[in-house]
């Protein structure tokens, strides 16, 4: 990899109309978020790109933790006959796996597995962990690093080895595992819109599309700006699977001895990815506050003495807002206003602070918003509180406005012509009535490359017949083309 | 494995004086801190184990990031060919490493190491990262998992698979690396002394002891029950070995091309040994209220009627107190007030708060140290700030406890002979003038099973000779047996 020129970071990113994969491309590099390894499908994160994703795990972390979860850590290794015992989980996970046959100048007798998820490992222990009812439920999750050997990778929605939490549990009922699985995506559903302001569809997989070893998996999906879909978490209602397949048992209250009923789930740092495609634009990246590792960039305005003459107010106004809980940074660095003003949008960056003798002399601040790009004077006094309003304003605005693009995006159809020509360019969620047929849902991913991306919880079966085979549809399925 | 009776959990743990090493693996099993897993050497870190290492995370992290430094996260794989760059550097590590050979359903075409440290994938990063002075000092850190594979394990203190931080930055100079080298050995010494309640010697290692591929390790060794010292932390000047190893070049201020000045750090897991064996007793756990997942448990007490007459009062406090930012439990099973003090005293929380009808006739509530296992009334009144304060009497309690210990069991020697009966044993650490000699180190680890832990940071040579050879000393070495 040869050495890149620093103006590199700087320089035009491809306009998202032009090449929407390009652009994507572009500003990960170029905002620093991430870097290629030399690692085949490993991408490095760097700081700038780890601090967000610091954020949305301590954010999803107090929420795991206030329903009763408790972090753990099982190890990276899973021997292979441990994978092996789920039929389903071996057969949907084997071709991905990566094998570690050879450790500490020996081959191994039995080849060791890199996790790909932990449902086989994490079941062999509770099967010892569990005995009786009074047990039950048990509620872990882990934070950690997962490996699946992917043909065509892209930063941070498809990545060899990512980052993920993945939660597993174990009931006594079948009603408490369903529970659970649905709250979990309720908890997704809501960490998405409150935190990355990236509104999302909760629903149901189909058959093809579950977990491998699940009885049913539930997805939420987002829909990213070039108008393909990205699911965005999952979370899994796995029945007695593997607890039979790892012999999970325990004495029930009837003194009977019953498998658990099990659930796991996990998000991982593809939300990352999913923050920037719903909300960049041709300048780069634009940050939700929740998310953005700096809220505020103060950039000191001036004559040649500006270091004399403004950057000891900037200093102090930044040492206020941070007491006030505030991300600020400050961009000391010897640059025209012009050039800095171009990188802190590009790193999306929610406010900037622009400061300068005038400002002083007025005792007001310019501020300008990355998402509206609005300008607007604030006076110093009662700074903070402005400033933090105005965030929560800037938090609330993105949100809505990536629901008016869903909005915008999303068409009912009842007739396969009309579903084949709202599938062309860039479609958007269309939603179809659908028999329940997986040779029905196949034939219509070749025919238009969409996919059912999932179906809606609740609501009766639709009174139109399947949009392509004519049978009596089971539900109404949410249809795209996805990443 | 077979499943274990959950009584298992409350039995009798091995006396220490009995056997050291048992009463550990007692105390972590029936703590519930970790357990064995079906990967030979790796554990299973369980959520009151995981509960104080992510109370440490939080610790130490807070002083890396007010340090300057910032958190990224480099690939779990680190492609062969870079591994042996640095020649020490790989035959340090390569008798340890796993190597992945299959992956995707096909043999690599080059075997992959599962990291065993990242100095190879990061150094690799920084060759492209910087060009000039003005991109250094670049200071990063990572937590993560790695893997060396031992021949030997053992609960937190040396497993297969760990967690840890590790620090890697470049500098321009070869002061700045040395300032960044000891002021990070300041830190953990710091931390584990304010957090973990446990005190360090700093020093640094001899040659035959530093990283493999640096050019000076510092350390920081801890005293342990019984005698033997733990590394607790290492800070490695890396010189400027990796830079051209990896060719991290940049232009200096005088526009000449020069190598940068690399540091690494690591703590790891095996704190968590550390503290254990720090603190423990013979009733199990004995926790400083800095790391203990919970700092106080409510134990209701009463007729059989307390879940009516004391638990809505015993819930109130816990509320109270959780609302003071104090981290409390409260232990409502059906079972005796005994077996309850038993079982939390096995997990070390630090107060046990007794509540009965009597208490809340008088307003007050029995609190019980596990330090000490003095026990006195305290008000409700004000009782947040009553049990802050004795949380904090606790903490500077067990320091100098561990201090006092450490004391105790450190002897300066001159004459090899009153060397090795010190040994014999139950030692501790015993300061002596060593020539500097690699051979004459060996040679004392032959005769005694002591090494050199460190060596002062500052300080002139001893007047006395090398304690084995005579010949002239080059410093005052700390040795001791050493896990």
């Amino acid at each position: 990899m040869a050495k890149q020129d620093k103006t590199d970071f700087v320089t035009e990113i491809t306009p998202r109309s032009q090449d929407f994969s390009r652009w994507y491309l572009d500003v990960v590099r170029r905002a620093q978020l991430a870097d290629y390894s030399p690692v085949k499908g490993c991408m490095v994160i760097r700081p700038y790109g780890y601090a967000m994703w610091e954020l949305l795990q301590q954010a999803l972390d107090r929420r795991i933790k206030a329903t009763g979860h408790l972090n753990a850590y099982f190890p990276l290794f899973i021997p292979n006959s441990l994978l092996t015992k789920e039929a389903e989980h071996v057969e949907g996970f084997s071709p991905q796996v990566a094998y570690v046959t050879h450790a500490g100048g020996e081959e191994l007798e039995e080849k060791l597995v890199v996790r790909p998820t932990s449902e086989a490992i994490i079941g062999t222990m509770y099967a010892n962990w569990v005995q009786s009812w009074r047990d039950l439920p048990i509620l872990i999750n882990q934070w950690a690093n997962v490996v699946r050997w992917e043909k065509k990778t892209y930063p941070f929605l498809r990545t060899t080895e990512f980052l993920w939490q993945e939660g597993h549990t174990a009931h006594e009922t079948e009603a408490e595992a369903e529970a659970e699985t649905r709250m979990i995506l309720d908890m997704y559903a809501e960490t998405c819109e409150s935190v990355l302001a990236m509104p999302v569809v909760k629903g149901r997989k189909t058959d093809s599309e579950k977990f491998a070893g699940a009885l049913r998996t539930y997805s939420i999906e987002a829909l990213m700006g070039d108008g393909r879909a990205l699911q965005a978490g999952t979370s899994h209602n796995l029945g007695q699977n593997f607890a039979k397949a790892f012999d999970i048992t325990f004495q029930a209250r009837d003194k009977s001895v019953q498998h658990v009923w099990g659930t796991s789930w996990g998000v991982t740092t593809r939300l990352i990815g999913g923050l920037i495609m719903t909300h960049g634009d041709d300048s780069g990246l634009v940050l939700p506050p929740a998310i953005a590792p700096y809220q505020i960039v103060i950039v000191p305005i001036g004559r040649e003495n500006w270091r004399e003459t403004v950057l000891p107010r900037a200093k102090e106004l930044q040492q206020e807002l941070m007491a006030a809980d505030l991300r600020v940074t400050i961009d000391e660095r010897d640059e025209r206003p012009g050039w800095k003003f171009a990188e802190w949008e590009l790193r999306g960056v929610p406010l900037r602070l622009e400061i300068g003798p005038k400002d002083i002399e007025k005792s007001a601040v310019m501020i300008a918003r990355r998402d509206t790009r609005e300008k607007q004077s604030i006076p110093m006094a009662g700074l903070a509180t402005a400033l933090r309003d105005l965030l929560n304003t800037v938090q609330r605005t993105m949100l809505e406005r990536a629901r008016q693009f869903r909005e915008d995006h999303t068409t009912r159809v009842t007739d396969y012509a009309a579903f084949k020509d709202a599938m062309e360019g860039r479609p958007g969620f269309i939603i179809a009535p659908w028999c329940g047929n997986a040779d029905c849902e196949a034939q219509i991913k070749t025919d238009t490359q969409a996919t059912i991306r999932n179906m809606p919880l609740d609501g009766a079966a639709p009174a139109e017949p399947c949009i392509r085979c004519h049978a009596p549809a089971m539900a109404e399925a949410w249809f795209a083309k996805s990443y």
